[in-house]
């Protein structure tokens, strides 16, 4: 090295490919400085159990994505023929263009009926490991089924399903979409297309994303002091993964009403008001909130959950931090084509 | 003009000239004779009452369009806070994807109330003089107020949609769509700007539009025989125009039942059973048919207008070839989006 470094004549190249070198190595220390640097930098440290919200979804085995399936479940998601007045399809109760949701207390159906339970949204619930709020079902398919034959909702029998899509020209498109099938237009086939366009149905890109990647700047003052809250007080201990709930069931009986959540299913005393933890991507956006709808806002429903499942009486300031923490988990919405229906009009030619 | 042709080796770039002229000339006669020659093969002459859809509706006066107003107007009609339930949009009795109709007999509303008629179309409502099959409305901003107040519709006085709208956080939007005026959120501007994103629903480009411009191959030999039917046993005496109808009055009491059409406005005998001539853009689609929405095919309804109307039954040939024809008035319809809507959360903060 002396060598180099004395002669300032000498070898020019070599000097030349040195003086790169160095400069590189700085630079590489510099970067790798600023990347720990921000590293140790973390104002809040993220609970282990949170997790980046994936951009992609993953498929069963027995319903794998193709464009043609996605395309025709696009086409069912906003099927109105899919309910008994032919005006209510799966988008009146989770409308893509409203956070999945329809902002009302409890869902209405046919006859204008209205249900028991507050529509939960479709974003994201291709992620979830139960769908209802009782999680009585495992998939996205078993989930399909359910509204379109419930007679509060859709209010339709499978066969009935089935042969009001044969009518109006869907039998091309369940061929396209089920190639192998022998007999393609099936309810079965019909929930799987729905799933598989569900599957589509993330918002990833959350500023709670960003800031669980490195981005610190994703999240402002009041919304870490709110994460740091979220998990100091305990409300990360049943919300959390990717979607922050939706993992495991809790007792919730505060807010009274005869919906006796997973006690209805099995009947047992231990599973009365037992109820699947909401997820909490979007629920800035999907008020009101609790399996009744019962509670319009935000600041309302940290407080209740504070109260009775933590012991904790947040006070305001807490409750805004905790809810500004919350505001990061709203995601990047896709846009979504309204889709042109098959309309097979009847006919009366030989 | 001698001196050119006599001579073979003098001012040859003038003789070359000469011959590209000719060659120009020749070909400008021969392409006119060309389309001369399709003119007149016409295999039957379009009456001249017929008018090809126009790709472009006007604006009134008092309702330009802006992108802000359109793209406002396109929430609006996907808007089901709209409606008492909340769960009832424009969209749901005109539904973008499926033709601009909800393909039932009669509308459904608030309460699963079955409304009086049939919902008319919204694609090329921009061209009609007057909305409603009634004709009671001069203007689509007229028209668009209707269904928000009727009580079998949407069920909302304009003071609670327009309050709706704004706890929705709907106001910087009118402001961006009605930027000079001091008070935009009111419900006149909510028909304004439903209105502006509704003359963009058009369909141009019908196989019908593509003859009246010349394209002769564009029907096919049944639906050119189906336009001679149409033309000569005097459908178009009263479908003409560019939607083929929507311009007069008619009587049409040949269904029954207690709807007395224009007779219920103005109480004058005269007017018992007198209902606008239904528009025929896209009427393969838009079934069924009628005010009452009685009649499930166009085969039908097409028996069923010559029998009453013109005093001619139809053979069963002859129906095919004016449905034919009919399913040539089918144009281009627009892809559109589901829009993304404003969603803003009540706030229990200071």
């Amino acid at each position: 090295m002396y060598y180099y470094l004395s002669s300032e004549t000498r070898n020019r190249p070599a000097m030349l490919l040195l003086a790169l070198i160095i400069l590189f190595v700085s630079f590489g220390l510099l970067s790798c400085q600023n990347e720990g640097g921000e590293m140790a930098e973390a104002p809040v440290e993220a609970h282990p159990l949170f997790e980046v919200l994936p951009d992609e979804a993953e498929d069963p085995e027995d319903n794998i994505r193709t464009p043609e399936r996605v395309d025709l479940g696009h086409m069912l998601f906003f099927e109105p023929k899919l309910s008994r007045s032919g005006i209510i399809s799966c988008n009146t109760c989770h409308v893509v263009g409203a956070a999945g949701v329809d902002h009302r207390e409890r869902a209405i159906g046919e006859g204008a009926q209205v249900g028991p339970r507050n529509s939960p949204t479709v974003y994201n619930a291709a992620f979830l490991k139960t769908q209802f709020w009782d999680g009585r079902e495992p998939t996205l398919e078993a989930q399909a089924k359910g509204p379109i034959q419930a007679h509060v909702e859709m209010d339709l029998t499978p066969e009935e399903a089935v042969s009001r899509l044969e009518e109006t020209g869907y039998m091309r498109y369940f061929e396209a979409a089920f190639p192998d099938e022998e007999e393609p237009l099936t309810f079965d086939n019909v929930a799987k297309a729905i799933a598989a366009f569900e599957r589509t149905l993330l918002t990833p890109g959350a500023p709670f994303d960003r800031y669980l990647e490195g981005d610190y700047d994703a999240l402002d003052d009041q919304q870490i002091a709110g994460l740091k809250l979220f998990q100091d007080s305990g409300c990360v201990s049943c919300h959390n993964g990717p979607l922050l709930g939706g993992n495991n069931f809790m007792q919730f009986s505060h807010l009274g009403g005869e919906d006796v959540g997973r006690g209805g299913l099995t009947g047992t005393e231990e599973d009365q008001f037992v109820f699947r933890v909401a997820p909490l991507r979007n629920v800035a956006k999907t008020f009101p909130y609790f399996h009744d709808g019962s509670v319009p806002t935000l600041e309302e429903a940290v407080s209740i959950m504070g109260d009775y499942q933590l012991a904790r009486n947040y006070n305001e300031q807490e409750i805004d931090q905790i809810v500004a923490f919350l505001e990061s988990l709203t995601g990047e919405f896709p846009l979504v084509s309204h889709p042109s229906l098959p309309r097979e009009p009847q006919r009366d030619r030989n």
